[in-house]
């Protein structure tokens, strides 16, 4: 490709763009790491839509009615860097470039969101910031809808490459925008027709542009390093009703010798060819040097929309007290000050009627207490309405015609879900709560992992949690999937043993700021355990002694969710003996660990046998309390799953697998000889 | 919808699927529980495949020649399930459709592969069922192009619902089935707007005849009830060169008064309503009664394939023996004999030459030597096949003109390439393996979960491992995956710690029928640990002595992959402080815990301390060694990660994140006292 041509027909726009290109070349060359090849590609369409379109101001990333830009293409994460040092972003600075990848730089391997204010998402595993993206956009109209356009009015673009468009949650994200004609949400894709084996069609011959455009979106077509036509094409699409997808025909690695192959794809760290390619570039810079004009002109960037921000800062003064006092606690993820008291008046209710439900009925009656003074959650369920019960009457179904409606009916559509979810809540002034099957964890699986790295607040809901799903089978029955979620850091894992520790559950998920958390409901019905009302939140404790033992304790039963019934009907049986029986109910692993070494063996004595009783497999996280923490092998077991389940009714299933009062006395005795 | 026409025009054709329906509405209404609409909306379509095209021979589900039947919406199983009775396949008795999802019985809430011959694949978690047809279909073509037309000719037909198709994992097979121009794929829509939330509208608008041509499907659209309509579009599609789509517009629950509405969706079980269809579809038998008539006609189509078969059995009698051999020893995935003596030679080898290679190499070495010599083995990689090293020279690529390529370039598709080896692998007569990064495993796990339910031997080549990855950081390093794996049931987790151990992995993973493996392989480097050739599989032992205490033994070091080599850097460290260590190498734990109390002893003796050390969460089943097998708590520790990782050289990160030799020997002095 002759670049003489792109640079005389646009110098000063080249010059900016190739700022971008050599930066890129010399970090990842500095890393001997990295990938040179998208950053060189995109850095036109990213020069255009930083100087013309983004609205934003670089001095302060956390403005709420900021556009959003995100980069879907992770790897590319130098692109990101680049624009973010040469708009004068504080925290990128020049060191930073020069520290690519290396141990402490804010500029890692991949844009984190929770090392720089100004990376909106944390990507690399590919699809999920298109995903994202809908949660981006869905906030801003919802939000919109709720302030005024005076106070929300912003767009989302993201980047993306032929791998994101390739992975199916795409498809997921590509059907959700359109179905709710997401008119502000405007992704570049960027089409270069190269993937790490080699060209696309090695792997896909799929025509994008009908794909989108069979999903409802708008299709434009560009030279993706023609300045003007990448101009006119944002333009075009922000007129848009319909999402966008700005098809940007480009050349990776432009201008270097390995353009257009899957060796530009990667690191390009050959001196000579990057001597060259500079060259081409007419680019005057030695290494991680910007000529002071370029650097000048892309600070004006940078600081373009300082005066948006003072007029937004002056509109947003105007508004009512309320309004800010609303709009300020969401974004600090503040819950409201009613909800403390919201959450005990609904246990004291429950301690008091003791009524038997299903954990997760007992959370849409948490739901329904909590969704009237938390304007700021969202729900939905991945076409489980009536199972998951995440819908309260007074949410309003997110619409087309109704963009206040804070119930989302997301499909079938588990993973696109979840990485929206986690867009919202990115976005900010949002608290995410969606749910589907806990076993369809497996398919949300990406992005919760990825809500536990962002360290996003989004709550999983996941109902028919074991084998109490009951005739539906194994392919329904998780077993493995508490282990799973426990076993990635920083998530919290409820498993409520009924209605109150079920609000108790759901007033920790919607206090806490910087974890994720799985709710774990059951399909079937629970006795109320929790008939003695107390004011403090026991399960913000992780585990608490249940029910002592009225003999002499020589027993600890730990159980969680529907075991805990199972628990106290041994205890029972127990005591009827002779033998003293602590039930400990533990709804929470995660919050159990982070209490004091005193609380725990309060709770946890030495002494006693324990058996753990949990209807899932044991590699959950169990030995720790059984066999840890004072415990002894030969004085712990366990009752619950070491195999998939099967297709029968659950009061059955649980015969079947053993997991009942009968099978733990008969454990306990085992143990105790 | 007035059903007076539908069974006036077609009588014969109507009773047939009539008894489809009354036996799905009596088989839901007796088990209280299930999916009574998509049988009832799908009857006409499958009659008319079963009658008119599908290749099978209820008396031999298993005749490798059969067209495959899939259901990808799982939860109509009393389609299948009515079929086989109907057809009078010898499992599915009266019996068993009476005791539908009833305890012990073959006819689960959703189809299983391991509970009925004739089912092809175990769905229910959507998408699924499409997503592994297209591996039918793939491992189709290549043993049509091995073996020639006259042994393999055969279709897959599919079902799908909207639930199907809005899964991600759809696209992920609709761009493979495209791009590999898979013409005998045929699927059914089942286009009934319906979903359990109400209708598709409500979550989607997309344009599925179109989704499918911009992926290079044939399409045809035809009225679901209308069975020349059917047959006429099944014949077209035979003959396409490219996959077919039907969409088969329909009514969900035809003719029972929830017709056309998400109710119609679930369990019908009201008496007067059941009565009142039947009456509508003319239906005379009783409750579970087929009329003789009928179900003589359903006979007839269940037999018509017997000549079929019989001349294909006689064409079979006629190819060589050694291709007889060949043939039936893959499908009966028997390895062949010559493996064994492969992978000793090539571990005599490699203990001699000691290399220092990142086992991701040492799969590739294990590969070179395996693949000429199983030339069932068909493997792939979602487009890192340069990183995985899944691609040895013998292979060639499976393409539209080179049928006979056994290395699959998927693309970006973990999900879609687990499915479609899972896919492979049921079809019969093929190994599949492919690989992606280990983090990834996220994408793909509903598949690897359906491979360990469904008992196929998929091998999972999962590379880059841990924070050995290095500067792409914490959304490329897994350090839970370890953990989701090894809690998920009947699934192998192969972590080698060098070149020896790797191809003893795979010695396991390809000669075990059952159970599908997941290989953990590093991408830094790593020296010889076996430098002493055994002839027998150590690995296949689980865990073993690698290197035993010099000094007095006082403590035990237990260690997996990469990190087996800082377990004997401490263990020279402390012999040198005449602290006798011993060395256990854990390459795969599951098979540890088969081995009997005695091995187990030997290998995990109490007394000494005991140190676990894996770059990677202790949640991943590391207690049960540690403090479990004769440990004791309070002589365990653990050293590895509790957190994610971080973008750094993998060198640097080893050191921050603590695991390392002066690590392990400070956390072994501390037990010591």
């Amino acid at each position: 490709m002759d670049l003489t041509e792109l640079r005389t027909a646009n110098p000063e726009h080249w010059a900016k763009a190739a700022a971008i290109r050599a930066l890129t070349l010399d970090a990842v060359a500095a890393a001997n790491s990295g990938h040179s090849g998208m950053p060189m590609g995109m850095a036109d369409v990213a020069t255009v839509l930083f100087e013309k379109h983004l609205k934003f101001d670089a001095s302060a990333p956390k403005w709420p009615d900021r556009d959003r830009f995100i980069l879907s293409a992770g790897h590319g994460s130098m692109l990101i860097y680049s624009l973010l040092h040469l708009c004068g972003d504080a925290q990128v600075t020049l060191d930073q470039i020069k520290n690519f990848r290396q141990m402490g730089a804010l500029t890692a391997g991949h844009p984190e969101n929770f090392l720089l204010d100004a990376v909106e998402t944390t990507t690399g595993p590919l699809g999920q910031g298109l995903a994202n993206a809908v949660g981006f956009a869905m906030a801003e109209e919802m939000q919109r809808a709720q302030y005024g356009r005076k106070i929300v009015d912003h767009h989302t673009y993201v980047m993306a490459g032929d791998g994101c468009l390739m992975e199916g949650v795409s498809q997921e994200a590509i059907g959700l925008a359109g179905r709710h004609s997401l008119g502000k949400l405007i992704l570049f894709w960027d089409n270069n027709n190269i993937t790490i084996d080699g060209t696309v069609e090695l792997s896909d011959r799929t025509d994008q542009v009908k794909r989108f455009r069979a999903s409802g979106w708008q299709v434009i077509e560009i030279d993706g390093h023609d300045p003007q036509a990448i101009d006119e094409a944002i333009t075009a699409a922000k007129k848009s009703k319909k999402p966008s997808m700005i098809a940007c025909k480009t050349h990776i690695a432009l201008g270097h010798a390995a353009q257009d192959t899957s060796k530009g794809h990667g690191a390009l760290t050959d001196a000579d060819q990057m001597k060259a390619a500079k060259e081409a570039y007419g680019w005057t810079g030695g290494p991680f040097e910007v000529p002071a004009d370029i650097k000048s002109q892309w600070e004006a960037i940078g600081s373009r929309g300082a005066s948006d921000r003072a007029e937004w800062e002056g509109r947003f003064a105007e508004v009512s007290k309320q309004k800010q006092d609303r709009f300020n606690r969401a974004y600090a993820l503040d819950a409201p000050k009613k909800l403390s008291a919201a959450v005990k008046a609904l246990k004291k209710q429950v301690s008091e009627d003791q009524p038997k439900v299903a954990t997760r009925k007992a959370s849409e009656m948490a739901l329904a207490v909590i969704n009237p003074i938390m304007p700021e959650t969202v729900g939905g369920s991945a076409d489980l309405t009536g199972s998951n019960l995440t819908k309260t009457g007074d949410m309003g179904v997110f619409d087309t015609d109704n963009r206040k409606g804070r119930f989302v009916y997301w499909g079938i559509r588990e993973h696109g879900m979840a990485a929206a979810m986690n867009g919202m809540a990115l976005h900010g002034g949002i608290r995410p709560y969606s749910g589907t099957f806990f076993c369809f964890t497996d398919y949300a699986r990406p992005s919760m992992r990825l809500a536990a790295l962002m360290k996003m607040p989004s709550v999983f809901v996941m109902t028919h949690d074991s084998i109490g799903v009951g005739e539906d089978g194994p392919t329904h029955q998780p077993v493995e999937h508490l282990a799973i979620c426990r076993a990635t850091p920083n998530t919290y894992v409820f498993r409520p043993a009924d209605a109150v520790e079920t609000a108790e559950s759901w007033e920790i998920a919607l206090t806490t700021k910087e974890t994720p958390s799985v709710l774990s409901l059951t399909r079937q019905g629970l006795p109320t355990v929790r008939t003695e009302h107390k004011l403090n939140n026991l399960t913000s404790k992780g585990a608490y002694v249940l029910a002592d033992a009225e003999a002499k304790r020589q027993v600890i039963l730990i159980a969680t969710g529907s075991e805990v019934a199972i628990a106290l009907e041994a205890k029972a049986k127990l005591e009827s003996e002779g033998i003293g029986t602590r039930v400990v109910s533990m709804p929470c692993m995660e919050l159990f660990a982070e209490q004091d070494e005193a609380y725990r063996r309060k709770v946890l004595p030495a002494g006693p046998v324990r058996v753990g009783i949990e209807a899932a497999v044991r590699d959950g996280g169990w030995d720790k309390w059984l066999m840890g923490e004072r415990g002894q092998d030969k004085k712990a077991a366990f009752v619950g799953m070491d195999s998939f389940g099967a297709s029968a009714p659950a009061g059955e299933l649980y015969e079947k697998f053993g997991i009942t009062a009968d099978a733990t006395v008969a454990k306990v005795k085992n143990l105790l000889g």
